[in-house]
């Protein structure tokens, strides 16, 4: 019998995908019923230790925080700008300390409290491993969903930020660095235990929309790393990206395997945007960290600039962190 | 430094509702925005491999349904007349067969068929046990909530069904019974492996409210047997219960520790009511499967009558299943 490794990821999501009704899964989260106007958005993640998170390189207070925020940024990348709130499945060995669980609770609601949501329900079962399933609850306008679909040729790719601080903090502490105050290091760890959801794009995306310019937004939010992103965005939907600039942390530039880290390393939690480009002009001028990295391209490949030559060549092989 | 299973799964709860705004957790499910007049709901549950369940007691088609009932279940004690769906978190090692998943989800679509949910979406990741972390959305009439608080001295206490089935059911297949088609054996196992949540009762409530009785229900579901329900509905309220008639299966009447089954075996998913006597009265001639089980009484003892001499004990000692 054909066990869930060898089906391989990508495998098992599609077979599970046949239990939804048709595209129901394509997205960060899904939309729900919610008042006139406003559409509930729902969003689930599980978070295992060892695989997810290891108490080398997050503190408890950490876990707590990374399990909310990787939920919120679902949220935000369906555009969501209010947080209702989450609820919590926690499965844990009954040896844990309490002093571990209290400080991941803190961190869960620290992070909510950055946006507003609270604790609204859920579940604490014992279990050999410790797990966080978290479920979160936001709203949208009606009219200001953002889907993963929708991109058209010609659209400009945005990003919220650069990519790749967070998997370089992650591979410092792999590697037994203690986080110093300050410096790229300093800032890379704390990239990778304190991520931002942003939250803060929606409204931005509707500032920025030009009169007359209908609400039309492709996005997803990077969690999986920038490159997996735009096959989100880009080949899922039979579309290619040139990307002509990589969103990678000024500060990072010297740095081995920085393209790696910016292309492949996921948990930045920032969001990629295709935008038509009359908005996505609009849009950097009001915000000086959006970055534009390229464009949406006719055809089914991924490219990027090459600095030296100026050519477009194939993303650099990498893969996308597994969750399976 | 204090452990959780030292602190017990009571000291346990109790700490975690400090990170949750006051009363938060008090109810099965919680209440969310929705569209006007209409409250969301939404609850979640965590089951652990060879914890909630076990692959000699539970076929994978049982383990979905079971899993997706659970938390229905708890919709419906709060009110709930609307499934909108669920989502699924799964946990599982990758060497866990593939047709095994697909009759997990197979039984949760075929559960959320019965109510008109669906798959909202979900999450997939690795780990060394089994676990589906579930967060099932309902939607309420906001004049028509369930709360567990509010029950008064006077009240009838309403079981819709009877309890202890689940529990014969499990203890059966836990010492190597296989499922006959028919018999008092074969309905105890179905019982366990196929519970029904009572989403057919809100509605039943509403159509026998008496003209100019205002809305009043206190509720809960009997997931932890009927003994908790009871402790829930009254002794944490403040209150207490005399209980003359034990909501036992007709056909348990002569086993042995059928008693316990019903009062502390729990898994019946049935709901537990106290009315104003009228209003119960008028349920009960609604629906000839519901019980009349008894009164909520002041001071905060569960009281039962002892059949034989006709006075009112104390509850038989027993324990509800410990999730922690």
């Amino acid at each position: 019998m054909t066990c869930l490794a060898e089906l391989g990821e990508r495998e098992l999501l599609k077979r599970l995908e046949g239990f939804a009704p048709a595209g129901q899964l394509r997205d960060d989260g899904a939309l729900v019923p919610s008042s006139p106007g406003r559409h509930g958005v729902i969003s689930s993640d599980v978070l295992v230790e060892e695989r997810h998170f290891s108490t080398v390189t997050t503190p408890p207070d950490s876990v707590g925080w990374r399990a909310v925020m990787a939920n919120l940024s679902d949220l935000a990348a369906m555009g969501a700008d209010h947080v209702v709130g989450i609820t919590v499945g926690l499965s844990c060995p009954g040896t844990l300390p309490w002093p571990w669980l209290e400080s991941v609770y803190g961190g869960m609601v620290r992070a909510l409290n950055h946006h507003g949501g609270h604790v609204l329900g859920g579940d604490c079962v014992e279990a050999p491993v410790v797990s966080l399933a978290i479920t979160a609850l936001g709203t949208v306008d009606q009219e200001h969903v953002i889907h993963r679909h929708g991109a058209q040729v010609g659209d400009w790719l945005i990003c919220t930020g650069p990519h790749g601080l967070s998997s370089y903090g992650l591979d410092l502490m792999l590697n037994g660095a203690q986080p110093p105050s300050s410096g790229l290091q300093g800032q890379a760890m704390a990239a990778h235990r304190y991520p931002q959801a942003r939250l803060d794009v929606p409204p931005q995306l509707r500032a920025s929309q030009p009169a007359g310019t209908p609400w039309r937004v492709a996005g997803t939010d990077s969690s999986d790393g920038f490159a997996q992103a735009l096959h989100l965005l880009c080949r899922e939907q039979g579309l290619g990206a040139h990307v002509h600039n990589l969103p990678l942390p000024a500060a990072m530039a010297g740095l081995p395997h920085a393209e790696q880290h910016c292309l492949w390393g996921g948990e930045d939690f920032e969001l990629v945007l295709a935008l038509e480009p009359g908005w996505a002009r609009a849009l950097l001028g009001h915000h000086r960290g959006f970055c534009h990295v390229g464009m949406v391209s006719a055809g089914d490949q991924l490219l990027l600039k090459d600095p030296r030559t100026g050519t477009m060549e194939p993303f650099p092989p990498g893969e996308p962190f597994h969750h399976f």
